[in-house]
């Protein structure tokens, strides 16, 4: 294949991928368990105010549970008792689990064009996903989105802050100039590594938890690309 | 250093160590949370009925949970729903949940000589650690454990099956036969390193979690050595 490189890209080898709202759909799913909460709960409160509970309890829980769906779970049954006044039903706790389980137990739905831009991409760099959350979880989804085939190393990070992707790029000996982070998250896919004088794209998925959201601030002046989706990753790239 | 190796491990290379039970305490706080759980659920059945109830739902939801505190949590909670059959208190949910967070944020109690083991062993071997669980658990207490700056590389695993440590092998680009695990348990960190040809011993703790348990037959005529702990590893060693 011929390879025209925009310039600004001519130094990437490897190129990291999020993969929750990157790769596959997942959000979404974080927000439909919250709607079906809500509504086991409402007649304690508004959908709006149990949200901003659970928020609040999850960012609180946050360094002791970590990401994922089983803190997500604990968090919301810690929230159901609160909101409660300790009146809510065993029965509505055990939907709460099984909410849960659901979610661990869900499909992987690829996002658009996904296959296409890592068989293209595949091709001439090398490519890794860069995810956190649980550990099964995310090795998990991998497995059944089939896209396992088109990585050289899978790596589930406990946070991505700088030191995250410090650490990994170094085991991975990898140059921070020769990498490129394509994500959904500013916070977490895109900032830490243009902040390590690395590189970034973000694409921007349609829902975004708002512990990931970032002050326009924190944006100002930073060396980052944004697009629509991947597809048009691949006209930079290749 | 003089070395003075038992013929038998003079090809090692990279000592991989379990952390749960072989560096630090751990089993016993599982223990001590299902016995305060027995005692808040006492109303309902005897200490030995919970914890066989609670071993049958852990089971069950390894698959989807995996390893680690937040999964033995939501466990717990179906076991309580469901032993109480469905009458357990608000007040005895939240206890539940605090007795996880407090196992989460647990100081790290090392075993003895640890210390002394793995700065003599590291002068003259790569130590890594490899172990399964909750990643931010196991990460977070390598951190609190002072132990980091012994080992070159942390892996933390979703399971101790062959492929796992395989992969992990291939990927440190360690050969099996310079490779030498140490372990408590028998069926994560002994067998499967037997079993693909590559070194193990065996240093068991008092205290096993029943899953970890491996029938007589599964032992027998597999080349591992059993230790009474590991300082007397030393001796094979250096």
């Amino acid at each position: 294949m011929e390879v025209k490189l925009d310039r600004e890209y001519k130094n990437i080898r490897v190129i990291g991928f999020d993969a929750d709202d990157t790769l596959w759909i997942n959000e979404i799913y974080f927000r439909e368990a919250e709607a079906l909460i809500g509504q086991l709960l409402s007649c304690y409160e508004t959908q709006n105010k149990i949200e901003q509970e659970l928020y609040k309890v999850e960012i609180k829980n946050l360094s002791t549970y970590g990401y994922g769906i089983k803190g997500f779970i604990l968090s919301m049954i810690e929230v159901a008792l609160d909101i409660s006044n300790y009146e809510v039903s065993n029965k509505t706790i055990e939907k709460i689990l099984n909410i849960g389980k659901q979610m661990l137990n869900k499909p992987v739905e690829l996002l658009e064009n996904v296959e296409r831009v890592l068989t293209l991409l595949s091709e001439n760099y090398k490519l890794i996903v860069a995810t956190k959350g649980d550990l099964l979880d995310q090795e998990r989804k991998l497995e059944k989105s089939g896209l396992l085939k088109y990585f050289h190393h899978i790596e589930v990070l406990s946070d991505k802050k700088e030191e995250n992707y410090m650490k990994l790029l170094k085991h991975l000996e990898i140059e921070p100039e020769h990498f490129l982070m394509i994500g959904n998250s500013l916070k977490s896919d895109v900032l830490p590594l243009v902040n390590i004088k690395s590189n970034a794209i973000h694409i921007p998925f349609h829902t975004t938890w708002e512990h990931e959201i970032v002050k326009e601030e924190e944006k100002r002046n930073k060396k980052y690309r944004t697009l629509n989706n991947l597809e048009a990753a691949l006209e930079l790239l290749i």
